[in-house]
């Protein structure tokens, strides 16, 4: 048992204080199985079993694999934005708006009782090399001024439909989180000349504390001021803004560093829900957010949100992050 | 039935931009019960209903009432912050560490199934000067540095225990959220010379569309551009910084408005699990955020957070702000 931890701890990057209150602490072990199973579609019922007999619209498919496809790219039936109809702001008292246009995709996983936890590091390859291509076609289209990648498992996690599968979301505004991320990025380089990333590998990689994973161009840790418990974040070791200009040996080294950190989480947290996101810079073509460090967040979803972490923007962290971390580097997979 | 709308709103304070898109809309009438009442704690094990015989240290019994009171103000037993332990901030590496100081209270209404809708506005208004009261003890503390008065009701709120009961935290840090809207509310008075929580609130009253209710000083609204479906927020209509200068009067008709903002919803919505917090500026003793304005604001809890609501802090609003704010105002209490 290590030792009880009441601090408050600041994330270099938003300047948000975090709460680690281990004190009442769910252990590792504590954790029930998390209904991911329970809530799993029926096969029979899947519409993305079949995307096109369920009246999806395929984009392209991938890899055809012993079942004629391994991953397809569809388009969401149920878009949040859609269209190229994107306009000026338009003002309206004290308020602004514009259209909700964008593109809005799925990214379907053959099996569908297999999530990225359970599969190979050539397949989870395929589908990081389908998320570039995918954000390499859409970043040419109008109105697009963010693509967001991202993965929900479990129903915690806001999945609907249990097969697995990830969204791609064309956007034309950045989410707040990402451009809290970028003004903290901006600002530590303004202000020290540094990449705040950067400075925070190189710290992790000397202390290895809270390293889960690493092989050459990637490391997978658990951040010092985390917004969720386990929490892993996936960083290039090398300065690299652009998701998006991962190179064919580095993406595999990607995809084996997300393989691992999921199938840690799967089989240490007894398949819990998570969300998945890269966090990259928006849209653009004149080097503008070089001082940004793209990386990935894996963001398990063991509490529900009461007012105070709704208020924060995070769980209160009850489990220590070298504790954490230590857990999942111990968890063969 | 109301048009569709399917747009991009940037809430004028945060400058986050929220998506409305309605057409995939869950009408008031789809709402089954929020398992609140099947989530109850058996009240023969309710740590709330004696909560001197559970081990809760009372701080202050209010209103005699039938029963020998009407509201406790205990120290939490759990709680997230403690202690006057205060130091400097530490730096180890990139990194910027404090103690978790600070006091967490719990204020447990009697009834043990009557949340605040279901309550007179006496009770509510008795309740509300509890929280002004506390807020006016624990500004006096040591390291305190933000009072944060909130309530969770139901599990989706993350209530673990149903009694009704709110809590304030007496912070050592302003949470990301409080400090997002200082932030956004400075920057307009300081662009425009104006608050910007008035210009909303004039335009509003003048429009009278997303009015909920209001009374001689308050009014009840959905913001046009929400973090939360049936997003309901409480201001005083007269510019005021300070939640806890609130006068009697006032007291009495913020209680009014509360009370009745939760019925509706209660009544319209089948009891949702919400969360509510005041939002007020930092502990203070030179009017240095005279520019702020208080309000309250309450957030039913209708959908699972994925990872786009956790990228952009807020649901997809999927009804449109002006048909809810219609739907609230015809709910009968």
């Amino acid at each position: 048992m290590n030792k009880e931890i009441s601090e408050l701890r600041q994330d270099p990057v938003s300047g948000d204080w975090v709460i680690i209150s281990t004190g009442r602490a769910k252990r590792p072990e504590s954790f029930k199985s998390r209904h991911v199973a329970a809530s799993e579609t029926p096969i029979n019922l899947c519409p993305f079993e079949n995307p096109q007999e369920h009246g999806n619209t395929i984009i392209k498919t991938y890899g055809a694999g012993d079942h004629g496809w391994a991953v397809q790219a569809v388009k969401n039936k149920f878009p949040i934005v859609s269209g190229e109809n994107c306009g000026f702001e338009k003002r309206i008292g004290p308020y602004a708006k514009n259209d909700a246009a964008g593109h809005h995709e799925v990214v379907i996983f053959k099996d569908h009782r297999k999530s990225l936890a359970q599969l190979k590091t050539a397949d989870v390859g395929l589908i990081t090399g389908v998320f570039k291509e995918r954000y390499l076609e859409l970043e040419k289209l109008p109105c697009v001024n963010y693509i967001l990648i991202m993965l929900n498992h479990g129903r915690e996690a806001g999945a609907s439909i249990s097969h697995p599968h990830a969204q791609i979301m064309a956007l034309p505004f950045t989410p707040s989180d990402i451009r809290r991320s970028l003004e903290g990025s901006k600002k530590y380089q303004a202000e020290r000349g540094r990449c705040v990333h950067c400075d925070i590998l190189a710290w992790e990689l000397k202390e290895k504390k809270r390293i889960v994973f690493e092989n050459d161009y990637f490391a997978a840790l658990v951040p010092y001021a985390p917004k969720f418990s386990y929490e892993v974040r996936i960083f290039p070791k090398k300065h690299s803004s652009y998701f998006e200009e991962v190179g064919g040996n580095e993406l595999n080294n990607f995809a084996e560093a997300l393989r691992v950190s999921l199938a840690k989480i799967y089989n240490g947290l007894n398949n819990p829900s998570y969300n998945f996101f890269i966090h990259t810079p928006p849209v653009e073509r004149d080097h503008e957010y070089d001082y940004y460090h793209w990386h990935l967040e894996i963001n398990p979803r063991l509490g529900v949100w009461g007012g105070f972490e709704l208020g924060t923007g995070g769980d209160v962290i009850d489990v220590d992050p070298d504790e954490a971390a230590e857990f999942l580097r111990s968890i063969k997979i």
